[in-house]
């Protein structure tokens, strides 16, 4: 149950095809018209951004899973744009996608979820995505070459495809849990968003779905973090086609369905910060010790959000007072002299003083591009495992460039 | 009342005398131990950080100035290490320097407040410090040379001094009003902190003292912010010497007092975040229409602290985008459909919404090295500003630099 390597073949849930074109929303001229075609029957479940400020599409995605209590036939995803910040205009251009794309399967508007990504404040080019409606629907692939190409065209920065996916046994049948992602660090000048679609052939239903999905998410995608800044688009979408024909009857299956759910999540979690803008080390970075899980994850935002650590971890600098600092300032209250860390599987700082260490070690640890932090507070029993990247001088590059 | 330009000469309060030396704390052989001696009587407030890990210097001023009752006849700061994470040690090392500075002076341990700003978790090299305090106390200088050669002395990654003073009459007498910092960002790899040291020849009780720094700080250094992280070290120390003979017995002298220490301290808020690490722009930003202050504070520091914002301002680049995103996860409950943003003069986002604006125009005012972004959130009344800065690539170097 582990994440495929680029050239591994995926296991494909059944009741699921993709297609993908270039729409001209990018001007690049690379895809960026996408879509999910699900049996009858799809439940499905949403987690959307937290952000006040949320985009057209996450409103009418949101309105559109309460009409049809958790049923979804269709998923149609732009990259190039956000529609966010586009006021009604924009909510009246989502709809009318949507409506269009109904039309065209022949199933009901509230049951197309739709998603966008890309250049903040600008309309929606409304006309390019409904001329391409026709081709777009009549290409439909279950292949892994159909889901690759719409692993493509949601790319907006992103380097690379993020896809992983997990197979478990049920009796007689095989389930198959399959995840797609894009985003890499808020994004680009104006660029947005992290999107995850996940894609099961378990029999469940939303209510169900939806608990599932907030646990998996809550230790995955809830726990990491590039640079602090939450989109106004992100979702993470769950559709189960049942046509594995496995059901969520027992506690077993319940219990291994979740488990290859938080195993795709985690791969893809992990995939989005080491693709992330300038990313040079991703940062494992593990809080023991606190008193309740919050307060683990509370004193992780802060060291993951600290330009001082992230910038001492570009350097691959075992600079441990910065980390100490961020402790301190994290708005717990933690007592210094209790608090130890770890680089590696060395200890820098015991009870919040120095301890002797081997440096180069450490620098030689921190200068891999998967490293490990611990830090104990001396509180309690509760811990947090967080995923986090360096700040490099790429990251400010990438995002500095004025580019209009 | 405004701060001198760097050849003019400042009015300095009576009552004050400054001495520096190169005690050989710092390995670049720069001055790094400095001494203000102040006069009999001298009442003190002062503000410490609010960070958990509190270097050994900041809990004993804290201890001194309890155990005083707000009075003060020296103050000894030593650059190039922090005196932080050093445990009962430094502690110990701390008191030591206190005690033997008032040997020399022959007054009391408790009148001598330390400071220590540099390296994080390396002990306090006493002995270079014991060892030059005859020759540091024998060479004091109440003129402005002498204040030079002190504010030089602090100084750890600053590029230039920081000094401010104002000077308001009252009846026939003049008061004056000096402030020297340091700081610079968090700062350095493993050095820290901003200190700054206000002195006055007004006569006034360390009560009132404490309310007025108070005040003052919360208009000033607690709006200003480079990076975020919050010192272990940082220190506002306001001594009143009492020698011009004024007190503060009207509303009209508390007034104009008042006015005179804000003056100084936003004029030194300022010259730290200008000379902030990598800085080129300093970013002036005001946030109206909040409910409360506190709330637009809030929101101030949310995106001063995006790193979205930060990369924007350093490729001038007028992305009201990341700035509205940035409002939406403040934690208020702002409605998106309310804000609206301006860049200088223009406005960029009306209700939430794009305008139309002369992008080269805001592009041309981001590009200035200093700019003001002001944001109307649509909930209230109450403002606050808050001086920030952009996130340079030069920043991620200085601060990743591998250095042992």
């Amino acid at each position: 149950m582990s994440s495929p390597s680029p050239d591994q073949l995926i296991q494909l849930p059944k009741g699921f095809s993709f297609s993908a074109l270039a729409a001209g929303i990018k001007a690049s001229g690379k895809p960026d018209l996408a879509l999910i075609l699900a049996a009858p029957g799809t439940t499905a479940a949403a987690v959307f951004t937290t952000n006040r400020v949320a985009a057209a599409p996450v409103q009418v995605g949101r309105e559109h899973l309460k009409q049809t209590r958790g049923r979804v036939r269709a998923v149609i995803v732009n990259s190039g744009n956000a529609n966010c910040a586009t006021g009604n205009t924009g909510l009246r251009a989502c709809r009318q996608v949507c409506k269009a794309t109904a039309r065209v399967l022949a199933i009901g508007g509230e049951e197309v979820i739709p998603s966008s990504t890309g250049i903040i404040g600008v309309p929606l080019p409304t006309e390019k995505i409904l001329c391409n409606l026709e081709a777009l629907t009549s290409s439909q692939d279950s292949t892994q070459l159909g889901l690759e190409r719409f692993a493509d065209a949601i790319m907006t920065t992103d380097t690379r495809q993020k896809l992983a996916s997990a197979t478990f046994r049920a009796g007689n049948s095989d389930v198959n849990v399959l995840g797609i992602a894009k985003g890499s660090g808020m994004i680009h000048p104006r660029l947005a968003t992290m999107l995850v679609y996940l894609l099961t052939d378990l029999q469940a239903s939303p209510v169900e779905l939806t608990r599932l999905l907030k646990h998996s998410c809550d230790e995955t995608f809830n726990c990491i973090s590039i640079d602090g800044d939450t989109s106004t688009n992100d979702t993470v979408l769950l559709l189960a086609s049942g046509r594995s024909k496995v059901r969520l009857t027992d506690a077993g299956i319940r219990s291994k369905f979740a488990c290859a759910l938080s195993t795709v999540c985690d791969s893809l979690a992990e995939q989005i910060v080491a693709d992330g803008e300038g990313v040079k080390h991703v940062i494992r970075l593990s809080i023991g010790q606190a008193r309740t899980p919050e307060e683990a994850r509370q004193i992780a935002k802060t060291i993951a959000h600290s330009l001082l650590v992230k910038t001492a971890w570009a350097g691959a600098d075992p600079n441990w007072g910065r980390i100490l600092a961020a402790v301190g300032r994290s708005g717990i209250s933690v007592d210094p002299n209790r608090v130890s860390i770890f680089i590696g599987k060395q200890k820098v700082c015991h009870h919040g003083t120095a301890c002797s260490f081997d440096e180069r070690e450490a620098h030689a640890h921190l200068a891999q591009p998967k490293c490990e932090i611990h830090v104990l507070v001396g509180r309690g029993r509760a811990c947090t495992t967080f995923l986090t990247s360096d700040l490099t001088a790429e990251y400010v590059h990438i995002n500095a460039d004025y580019s209009t």
